[in-house]
Parts: C-alpha cells; sequence; structure tokens
C-alpha cells in the first residue's frame, strides 16, 4: 500500500461541504470522505504552522520535539515519519510545503552534511524532497522571508512570469489599471491574481503530484502538502468571484467575549490582524477568496483523484486530506489562529483506506478524539510496522477506519502553543519561557492553561458549541477545572524523550544483569543458582611472584 | 580556571565527619569543605547510577533526557556537559566510570562512527577519555556485564595478577584457606580483599589523576569518577578492619513502616537486596567494608589534594565532591538505592571555588534546594560562559559561592526513578511505563508521586526527619499534597525540549519576518511604513508575450 498524505495550510475543518458548510461545494473532498471516515473531532498539537508540522512528522507532541513556533528548528536526531517508515521499506517523499527549519547548529556539531542523503534528511524533516516550496516567498527590507530556492518561482519565471519574484507580483497580486494591487492587502482580496489559473499554486503542485505519481515506484508515502488557502488571500480567475457577500457568514463572536477577557486573550484580540478582520468590509473581502481558494483546491483534488483512478492507484493508496490548522476569519474577534477556539485549532480529518477491512466504514464519520499525531501512527500500521510507542505519542486510527472502537482511546486531546516571539508576549510582559499555552479537551470541556500566573479559560461545548462563555471568569466550575488540570498534570508527565528503549527491549532485558554476575545481594551464595556464582567461586588466584615484590 | 569534579559512587550524603558521622573521620573532605561550601540539601535527578549520572552530564532531568536506568543509552544528540564546555574552550575529559551506554541505533542513523571525534564524544557522553573504566566487571553464564575493556584489570595484570578477571578474583576477593571469598557475597565483606592496597580500585584511579594532572594543559575540566563505596562491598586491609561493630549505627527503621505501607516501598522492602539487609549480620558485615572503602577514598583524596598543592592547582582548580545516590544500608527496611527517602536520593555535594570571589563563604555550609542538574550550569559558568538555560535545566551554584543569596532560587526539588526494568514492576503487574515515580522535596514536605493508580507518598521531615511516618497513608494532609502537586504539574509542563532557540535568539527574532515582507494584516498598507511594503507596490509586471500563448 502507499500513502498520498495531503495537507491543506490553514483550511477551516468546516469549510467543506462534507463537513456542513451552507454555500461552499466541495465535492471532491466530499468524494474522498465517501470512500473513508471524516473524522470530526481532529486536533492539532499547536495552531501555527511550524509547530503543527513538526507534530504531524513527528508523531509527537509540541513540547517533546521542542520546535515550539515557526522558524524553531526541530532538533537534529529528532524523528520523523520518514526515518520509522523507511526502516519498514518505504519511501517518504514531500512535495510543497513543511515549514521545517534545519538545526544547522545540531549539524554541524556532530558533523552532518547537508549534502549527504543522512545530511539532506536531516535537514529536510525525513522525507526525501521531490519538490519542496514553503510558499511565502515575501520580500521587505531585509530582504526574503525564505531563504532559500523557490521552485514555484521558477516555475513561473519558465513560463515568462517576468519578475524577480513572480510569486508576489503574479500570482499573489492582481493587477488595476497597470499597478500591481497585492495579495497581502486584503482590500485586493475580490481581485483576480494576474495568473493565469493554471499556473496559480495549487494546480502547479498538483502537476508536480502527477509527474511524481507518472514516475514513483513503491511502497511510498507522499506529503503533497498545499500553501493554499493560506494567506496571501487572492486567487485567479475565475474562482475570485465565485462566491459573493451572501455566501459570508457572519461572524461567530459575541459582546459578552469582550467582556472582562482572559489577558491573552484580549491581547490577541488586540492584534493587528484581529482588528483588521474585525472589520466586516475585511471578512467580506476575504472570506470569498478563501472560499474561490477552496474551491479550486477542490477541483485540483478532483484532478489528482481521475488521476489515481485511471492510473489504478485508487486500489492501493491510502488518502488522507487534512490541514494544519485553521483561521479565525473573524470568528472570536480573531483573525489567523495560534489561540484554541474550534474554528482555529480544530481540522479537517478525512482517512481513506484502500482495503477491503475498511468496507464497513466507507463514509462514515467518526468522532473519536483525534490528534494530528496520530497520522505518524497510522502510516507506521499502514506500512506494516508496528507503532513505536516510546518514539511516536500518537496512536494508530486503523482501528477506527476498520470498524473497530477501541475500549482505551484517549479521553483528552493536548494542544499547545507558544508565542514568546510575539508582541502579545511582549504586551503582556511575559518571559518567552512564560508565553506558552495549553489547551486540553475531552469532548465536552475545553480548558485553556497560561504560564504565567494567569487564570485558566473554559468553555462547555456542549451547552455552549460556540465557545462564547468563558465559564473561568465566573469562578463556578471549579471541579472541571480542577479534573482538566490533572488531565495537564498527567500529560505533562508523560514518558517522552525515552526513545532509544521500547517496552519490548526492557521487558526483554529483565533478569540479563543477573546471568552476567551482577548480584548485589548476596549473603552467602546460596540466593541463586550455582551457575550464576560460578564464575567466582573456586581457588583463590595467586599473583605472580616475579610481580609481586 | 580548572574544574576537578569528582565523583565518588554510592557515598551517602553523612558518611563523612564533616557531615557529622559520629564515627568516621574523613580529614580530606574536610579539608575540602573547609575551603568551599558544603551544600546540606543535595539531591539527584535520579536515584540510580546510569540515570543520575545522565542528569549530572547533562544538566537535564532524566524526563528531559530520557536515560530512565542503568543502560538506557542517551539519546544521540543530546548535548552535555562536554559539548557546553569545548565551546567555551575548556577541554572535558573523564577519568573512571560513567555508566553511559551509547546510542548505537542513533549513531548508525546519523552516519555516526565512534571510530571519529565526534562520534567517539557521542559515544562517551561528550567527554574525551583519559581513561574509562565503569568499575563492574561482573561475569556470570551469559558472559560479562560490561563489554568494554577494562583498563583497571589490564592494570591488575601487567602488576602479575594473573586471572582472566583480576576484578573479581582479586580485587574484590577475599582468599581464606585457598579458597576465593567472593565480595559479591556479604559474609566476606569483613575480609581483605586479596590486593595490595595500592592496586586497588582507588589508588589506582587516584594514580591515573596524577598521571593526568601532569600532563594536561588547561583549561580543563576533568570528571574524576571512582567506583567506590559502591558495591561489592570489599577493601583490601587495613581498610578491612578499621571499623567494627560499635561503629555500626542502629538502622534507621521503625516498625511503623511495614503497617499499611505503600504498594511500591512494600515490594522493595520485599527484594532480594532489602531482604538482606534487613539481616544484622549483614549490616554488621557491610557497613564496616562501606566505612573502610570511604576511609580509602579519603586517604586517596589527601594524596591528590597533596599533588594539587604542590604543583600550584590548588590556585586555579575549582574541586566538586559529591556522589551518584546514596545507599540505604537497611535504613527504611531496604538495601540499595532506588527510592527517595533521604539515605538513597541525598548526596555530599561540597563545593570548592579557588577564586577571592568565594573568599566569604569559605568553610560554611548552604542549605539551598540544590539538584545535581546545578553542576553542569556551575561550570558553564565557571568556564566564562553564560548558561544555555534553554538546554541546561540546572541553575548555577555560583551565587551561593560567592556569598549571594538569590531571591529566586527554585522552591521544590524533583526527582525521578523508572523502575521498568526490575522484579517490582512485574510484582506490581504494572505496564514498563507506569512504572515511574516521582518526587518532589521543598525542604520541609517530601511527596513520592507513583504512575499507575497509587497513593502518594507523604513525610514531613521537619517533624519527622527520620522519615517513618507516611502522613498520605492517613488522609489527614490533603492540602499538602494538592499543593505538591501542583509543583509537580508546574515542573511536568517545563520547557525541556526547546533546545534549538534561546530566550535571547526569540527576543531577538521578534519582528523580523514583518521586516522580510510578511505582513498578513494589511487591510490597504497604511498600517506599516511604506518601507515595509514598497517590494509589491508599483506597475503591474507583464507576462513576456512569446510565453504567454
Amino acid at each position: 500500500m502507499n500513502i498520498l498524505f495531503i495537507m491543506y495550510d490553514q483550511l477551516r475543518f468546516d469549510y467543506l461541504s462534507c463537513a456542513g458548510h451552507p454555500h461552499l461545494e466541495t465535492p471532491n473532498f466530499d468524494r474522498v470522505a465517501a470512500k473513508g471516515v471524516r473524522f470530526t473531532n481532529a486536533y492539532v498539537q499547536s495552531p501555527i504552522c511550524g509547530a503543527s508540522r513538526m507534530s504531524f512528522y513527528t508523531g509527537r507532541y509540541v513540547s517533546s520535539h521542542g520546535a515550539a513556533w515557526n522558524g524553531f528548528p526541530i532538533r537534529v536526531g529528532e524523528m520523523t515519519m520518514g526515518d520509522h517508515l523507511r526502516k519498514l521499506g518505504m519511501d517518504c517523499w514531500l512535495l510543497g510545503k513543511t515549514h521545517m527549519k534545519v538545526d544547522a547548529e545540531g549539524m554541524a556539531r556532530l558533523g552532518l552534511s547537508p549534502d549527504s542523503m543522512i545530511g539532506a534528511r536531516q535537514a529536510e524533516c525525513g522525507f526525501d524532497v521531490w519538490v519542496r516550496d514553503d510558499g511565502l516567498w515575501g520580500a521587505g527590507p531585509d530582504g526574503f522571508y525564505d531563504e532559500k530556492r523557490s521552485p514555484y518561482n521558477e516555475y513561473l519565471k519558465s513560463k515568462g512570469y517576468d519578475s524577480v519574484n513572480p510569486w508576489a507580483d503574479f500570482a499573489n497580486s492582481a493587477a488595476v489599471n497597470g499597478e500591481k494591487a497585492s495579495g497581502w492587502m486584503f482590500e485586493n482580496a475580490d481581485k483576480p491574481a494576474n495568473v493565469d489559473e493554471a499556473d496559480s499554486e495549487t494546480p502547479w503542485l498538483t502537476g508536480e503530484a502527477i509527474r511524481f505519481l507518472e514516475k514513483v515506484e513503491g511502497p511510498w508515502c507522499a506529503h503533497l502538502s498545499f500553501i493554499k488557502p493560506h494567506w496571501p488571500y487572492i486567487v485567479p480567475a475565475p474562482y475570485h468571484d465565485m462566491y459573493s457577500l451572501n455566501h459570508v457568514p457572519a461572524a461567530l463572536r459575541h459582546s459578552i467575549e469582550r467582556e472582562d477577557p482572559h489577558p491573552v486573550y484580549e491581547a490577541y484580540m488586540g492584534n493587528r490582524i484581529a482588528t483588521a478582520f474585525q472589520r466586516e468590509d475585511v471578512r467580506q473581502k476575504v472570506i470569498p477568496a478563501y472560499m474561490g481558494l477552496i474551491k479550486q483546491a477542490d477541483d485540483q483534488l478532483g484532478r489528482l483523484l481521475d488521476h489515481l483512478e485511471v492510473t489504478g492507484r485508487m486500489d492501493d493508496t491510502m488518502i488522507v486530506l487534512t490541514s494544519d490548522h485553521g483561521d479565525y476569519l473573524g470568528d472570536h474577534w480573531l483573525g489567523e489562529k495560534d489561540l484554541f477556539h474550534e474554528p482555529s485549532v480544530k481540522i479537517p480529518m478525512i482517512v481513506y483506506d484502500p482495503r477491503k477491512e475498511a468496507g464497513a466504514t466507507r463514509g462514515t464519520t467518526c468522532d473519536a478524539l483525534v490528534e494530528s499525531i496520530d497520522l505518524a501512527a497510522t502510516f507506521v500500521e499502514a506500512a506494516g510496522g508496528d507503532v513505536p510507542d516510546h518514539i511516536i505519542e500518537g496512536r494508530s486510527l486503523m482501528p477506527w477506519l476498520h470498524g473497530e472502537k477501541p475500549s482505551d482511546w484517549r479521553s483528552y486531546v493536548i494542544s499547545e502553543f507558544d508565542y514568546s516571539s510575539t508582541p502579545q508576549c511582549v504586551q503582556l510582559g511575559l518571559s518567552p519561557r512564560d508565553a506558552r499555552l495549553f489547551m486540553v479537551f475531552d469532548g465536552r470541556w475545553k480548558m485553556m492553561h497560561a504560564e504565567g500566573g494567569f487564570r485558566p479559560m473554559l468553555f462547555d461545548l456542549q451547552t455552549d458549541p460556540e465557545e462564547f462563555h468563558d465559564l473561568a471568569k465566573t469562578g463556578t466550575h471549579q471541579a472541571e477545572i480542577d479534573r482538566l488540570y490533572d488531565c495537564l498534570a498527567e500529560w505533562g508527565r508523560r514518558m517522552s524523550q525515552r526513545v532509544t528503549k521500547s517496552d519490548v527491549d526492557i521487558i526483554e532485558s529483565r533478569g540479563k544483569s543477573i546471568r552476567r554476575g551482577i548480584l548485589p545481594f548476596l549473603v552467602d551464595g546460596s540466593e541463586v543458582p550455582e551457575e550464576m556464582t560460578l564464575h567466582y567461586r573456586g581457588a583463590a588466584p595467586m599473583r605472580a611472584q616475579e610481580e609481586k615484590k
């Protein structure tokens, strides 16, 4: 079996027709959902690209791998999906974005060259690179945000898009009266990107995927990782005007959220992106573009699925559709992601397993509490391996895919957010290590703990699915808070770093030292069989005389 | 400045005359204490050799480095004292024991050869090896416990001790009527080891240290790590009969400890070594030998100090005397170490700083809560560096050495014990990952938390310094238990793996992405200075015509 692990960046869980979006039709997402299982309670380990992805790729919590924010390198030697799968004879390829930053200092310390095979995989989060493009070719007075080469920019140049940075100048700008109208500005989100639709980012990467599929020989796992519908919010024709004001849902927000808010939430409500998304004109410009980007992604998914069907790959390829986090889009008075309301921390997660064992669950949904780290475990099992659960902290979703209901499934999910790099940390006067948030969600109650001496936040999603009423304001729900803190404490004591010894290794090693002469409990030797002590019984040896004097 | 970091294995905190032992005179330990600071509340991160040492060497908690028990490899790339000190221009040498096991799988995965300089340091926990000898050359039906070469055995052979394993046959056995009387058996602990005192382990390693000091050029840190007074409990003449029954203190134990004991404690009280040490005849044989081994260590320390004085090294060498854990010796109905009573988890910690800044504290004691991980931080500061506190979790002791009283010093210490490899785990029916214990001690209250659904243990060392009365039996001290659990939870949320970005890195990186064109909050561009948006303003570029069609 092969694995096609498709990620969309910043795709909300509820912006798909199979997830109930009232206006957006995504027949190709739905087509995979109809063949597979749609997990309706899937959460990311961190609602920010880099940290979330490192959790997907390692199968480990953010506090376990340590790459807590965008651009925080993942430590050299941290095992990834690719490391696990290659041990099982499965290649692991990257097409698109990872947001992975190499631990250059660690590489140098261990003498690893990025030019070597081992070094290259270390530098690419364990993937072999078919094409890597992180998709954010922003540039400013201090140069490019991303200093790597951009295969997408090279592609555009080869197609005649003549510019130093055609990503910015064509694919993410409109042209209005001869002037660039940059997609960085929300006021331009309703304009068509100045690029042929076929040359825009999602079709380009889909084409790369098809080229890959034509050449690859299995078994393989491919991480096909699209930058869109991530900002800049701009999309080429005809997608730019498919959706209009009538399709923009009312912002999911309530005035009570602004009354005595949690200080961290308050700081976020006051940041630049939040204040922008508090404007209806911004939402009305951005959301149709966001929907257009998703519609385009769905069409391109259809193109890819058609190719898989024609080539017979639908029969031997597991397909996963997911996202690295959501997008507030003005809900809860916020923009972007970062905090733990559902629009940010919950993700779409659709898994199609082609095998007959998955027959009974096709087209169903599953409301088990799923974490993004579960995919690495699922893939190891799909590749025929046992999940190395002393390293991978996620759990394989295979039982759910095969119609089983594990009785010992997790009872809460954890997500984390490190905002030490942000203006909110400065504004709140926190040290970098106190700018850390934790979410515990048990399927009904969702608590946010903030380091730095703040009170928690608490929502009851059963009575308040919109998460408007922070019950920790009132002090009326201390028992729930205590219980969720106990969950967080239990999680904090988890065994995350004993990565060099599996449980099986430990069980097998028991009693071995006794048979190798380590017996620090003998009074007279009668405590163990003779053979254990044979090595130090017998005649006392004599020191050689010539040496002794 | 140089650093001489001396460790004795299994040396109890209270078996020194400067620590108040009623019979044992250790004038040379006292001589260092008189020049330095003796820390009277110093604790190990795990009361077992391997895990404790990996914490000393990395400056990190056991749950952070993951090498939770003897023989659990420390993961490749984990930074050590040696890595930190070499960056500061200080060499870091090993003489003696580390109990470090190489992460051979990780080394292979990263293509590191143990023959290379980098690989050799990875394989030796960051040290350059002057001489390594882990000192446990036990052998049984399945061969040697330790498969490395034994420089000490080679030394003995060179001196005419003719045997395959002279460590066992001479240095750790007596000869009685022509028969070996092995030091593995407590009944032989009162007999003289069949070795010239000058050829026994402690003098041998002291000799190596003197040879090292004669050759080394600074600045250097040397970890001089003695195997004794660790078992086998046997010592050569004249030390074997220096102490007698009159010098054996009554066992620190109470019948109430056996009433409704904590299940884990009960399992340990029933193990082989505990039942042996519950016998007075065993204590009466072993403890005089243990004292003899310490007396010998003290005499050899005197030899070393004399050498340092004669060569002028006392003026430019920091000296640390400590241990990797204690030894129950029958106290609390236990033998060996493993649990968290003071005789096991508390260690001697004497630090001499030759510099004038330490003048005011010479000969004083300090009762601050000290953890073994503090030494790595202290050494980095001694070498002139800033402690990389995103990696090293300990805190430098330098303020205490220089007479300051940091107001933000830690308010509790943590220790951990993983007993997944032991018969007690099997006996209690636990999975390997539930066989984990945590200690929280705040200077007065000491709690043990056990995974696996057990109640905690709680002692009040103010009213019960002997730790006889487990207050968690009675349910009367829930507030203290809750408070200590809050400490444990706080510790569990610590940031231990964000090792690739320092706080300084983070503070410096703030705002950088904006100046590199990442501005996902612009409505119309007026939100930032013109220079930030200059890169995407201007005339819309045209696609080259020849390519466009």
